[in-house]
């Protein structure tokens, strides 16, 4: 990571990636499929650390509040915000990074989806509850990223569900 | 698109298109920028109609409503059943167009947040209530070209933001 900061993303090789790292690209490729999953290395677990917690939440607790804690653990794993930004930096500038990230993305709601069906919730409300989930989460890691902010991400994510369900409030009553 | 349903999108090439077509290749590249542009021709005129649409829509709505009003724009501009499903099978079977539309609706949502923007709505509440409007949209359209599903797109649309409201409604108060 240090390498895509210092030469740019395009410019930096597997063999000089695998050097600063004290190992042989043999060895690299045992750990990473190519030089992009270095920096999505930790996928699998955020989705690990998202399904567990909302199996853990109680049955009594709503779905969106269900998935908020699922966010929430998600945003625990995380690095230091330096890292963070560092990171976000090589992906904004990178269009192959941002079509991966997105699917990413899309991959992570996908299994929330499937957890808080797993609760019993019913579509399509399992899927828009994961999507407004995940929707919460990436304005809140935008904001953290930025560094104008000064909150912390797990403040961030709770004003991104306060302002979530305050939009709901203030529109029309549904009508059924 | 017939041709992408024959042969494969793969398999298909651009001299083919423009023989189907009535159209020399060189008209065919006046009027699309690659072969993946035919699948995602009309992305401008759905974005202006949602665009179109929020503007429009009475100071005194809700931002989760007037974004509703967008998205039902966008909806009366797609086309048919048939052909939205015969799109969707080539996307889906091709990772490259997936993230093409991914990206697509990443565009769309952001348009949507400056429109709201434009009303007065601040962050983050007009990048989630955009982001949600956006995943409206994807719930009902995914369940519209589902061949077992029999509704239609606009009801479909209805279905989903109903179900946002609801999700909200049973969610812990927010504590601010």
């Amino acid at each position: 990571m240090e390498l895509y900061g210092e030469r740019g993303y395009e410019q930096t090789t597997v063999a000089a990636i695998a050097e600063r790292a004290g190992l042989t690209e043999r060895t690299f490729f045992r750990h990473f499929a190519d030089k992009r999953e270095v920096l999505f290395a930790g996928g699998d677990a955020l989705q690990e650390a998202l399904l567990s917690a909302v199996d853990k939440a109680p049955d009594s607790l709503a779905a969106l509040d269900a998935a908020a804690a699922g966010i929430e653990a998600i945003a625990v794993l995380l690095p230091d915000r330096a890292v963070a930004q560092h990171r976000q930096a090589i992906i904004d500038a990178n269009p192959e990074l941002r079509e991966r990230e997105l699917i990413k993305m899309a991959s992570l709601s996908n299994a929330l989806a499937t957890a808080l069906h797993n609760r019993g919730l019913t579509e399509p409300s399992a899927s828009l509850t994961a999507e407004i989930a995940i929707a919460a989460f990436k304005n809140a890691f935008e904001r953290w990223v930025d560094k104008t902010n000064q909150l912390g991400l797990q403040e961030l994510i709770q004003q991104a569900f306060v302002a979530v369900k305050a939009l709901s409030a203030e529109a029309q009553p549904a009508s059924r």
